[in-house]
């Protein structure tokens, strides 16, 4: 494959085929002409972080990440706590895997004001920030669409996640995974994007779409092209910045999830192929 | 009832208790101590406006608007001006009922563009705006939860509403609904419900909730108290507006339309007097 295909730059979140085992994403992945890997913290049970890694990299894919950190907020100190701690095996957990971030879920807690839940998340966010920093591990906020506002982020938009940066002193560990699926509405999208790259801080692209109509809060996402989500308007928004990392295929989704995972994988090819054609 | 008794401010939208035919809200809602009554354009069908609004005004109610106008954006010319014609027939229908207010759940066409969409949004209102003014009928956008933005409204916040009154020239017939479920989320809230009163255009207040988890996109909405949306402190920004309206409980909900709907009523006087205690 030549560095200037778009093949190149295809990352796919092991979620995405959550039926498949760990080895079975790598294995797969790899034979498929998959250029990049996320892990889900799922697949490292009863594994040796450091096998999985070098199980990847062997196969020829690069690791791109480590999902999910966060859920920073809690109604006491003791829950806070449990979140930092857990945080920090994460960070862990990332190093040995040879991953160089982990994606943010910030948290939220229903009936606690956005704005405590916000403020807790920076204080998480500065806790464990230390550690990784001295694991070389960076740490990337994603914000989450405003229906998740309630239990899953109290962080919505790009424009939330920059604050929470730049309230952090800008530190270079510290940015920002876009996903489309939850931030596609925003009407400051571009300029958002546009900020977030010259702040060095557009750690991570994710790809979906959004289906109409949507039937599941959670896993009933859509193959890229399937939904009204402009991908490729959004793509050369963060292309133009300079950003020439992975565009990762994260999709959640019970009906693709009960399809034979080869042919699903074969989809996901198309039509990301389709798309950066 | 003293008129400083919250319950001389709250109204019931029909959808609430959607089992109940149009008579049945009327005679139910009066007997209960409602105060207000908004009706949803099915009341309508195989009845006389006039008769309507007769009848709610002779039982003791308010009619306090019209459900709903909108959907403006198509992909064709003749689309958009199908729904211009259906917004206007809602403006006579409004008139004869007496309704000085329509609601507008604007629309959004899945794939096109959300900056077009609004300029479709504001090209339908500024159509119809000349009818409304000369029925003494006011137009209320409604901005939508961002999850809508596929299919119902290319509006999501309030301060693109408020862009639209200011873009077609802050007319005094054109304002915005507020309604907690679809803005609760929004970092500039409060910012935004003070600007949208300053300008003379806060023009009508929905309740409900936002239930953790939400099991339907749609019809599963919270009475107030059930969920996470910060309702007393939302309620009073708008009233530190200045804001003596209605507040108006609107819930779609397949669980409580299920409920006898006596009983769900009752749910309903009881939150309500519990919330404005």
């Amino acid at each position: 494959m030549s560095p200037s295909s778009p093949l190149s730059r295809l990352c796919l979140h092991t979620i995405t085929t959550k039926p498949w085992s760990t080895e079975q994403c790598i294995s797969r992945y790899a034979a498929a002409g998959v250029r990049g890997i996320t892990f889900w913290r799922y697949n490292l049970e009863g594994r040796s972080p450091e096998v999985v890694g070098r199980q990847a990299r062997e196969a020829g894919l690069e690791v791109v990440s480590l999902c999910r950190g966060g859920f920073f907020p809690g109604r006491t100190a003791a829950e806070r706590q449990h979140s930092v701690d857990d945080n920090r095996r994460c960070i862990e957990q990332a190093k040995d895997l040879g991953a160089p971030l982990i994606v943010l879920v910030c948290g939220a807690v229903p009936g606690q004001s956005l704005v405590e839940s916000r403020k807790q998340i920076a204080d998480g966010i500065a806790a464990i920030l230390p550690e990784a920093e001295a694991a070389g591990v960076k740490l990337g906020i994603e914000p989450l669409h405003p229906m998740y506002a309630d239990d899953r982020s109290a962080v919505n938009t790009l424009k939330q996640a920059n604050e929470i940066c730049d309230a952090l002193g800008s530190p270079a560990s510290l940015g920002i995974a876009a996903d489309v699926y939850h931030i596609w509405w925003d009407p400051d999208l571009e300029s958002q994007i546009h900020r977030t790259a010259q702040a060095k801080r557009l750690f991570a692209f994710h790809l979906c779409d959004w289906k109409t109509p949507t039937t599941d809060f959670l896993n009933d996402r859509g193959l890229m092209g399937e939904g009204c989500i402009p991908i490729s308007v959004i793509s050369q928004w963060v292309d133009a910045t300079g950003y020439t990392g992975m565009r990762e295929v994260e999709i959640f989704s019970n009906r693709y999830w009960s399809m034979d995972q080869s042919e699903w994988l074969s989809c996901i090819m198309k039509s990301y192929q389709e798309l950066y054609a």
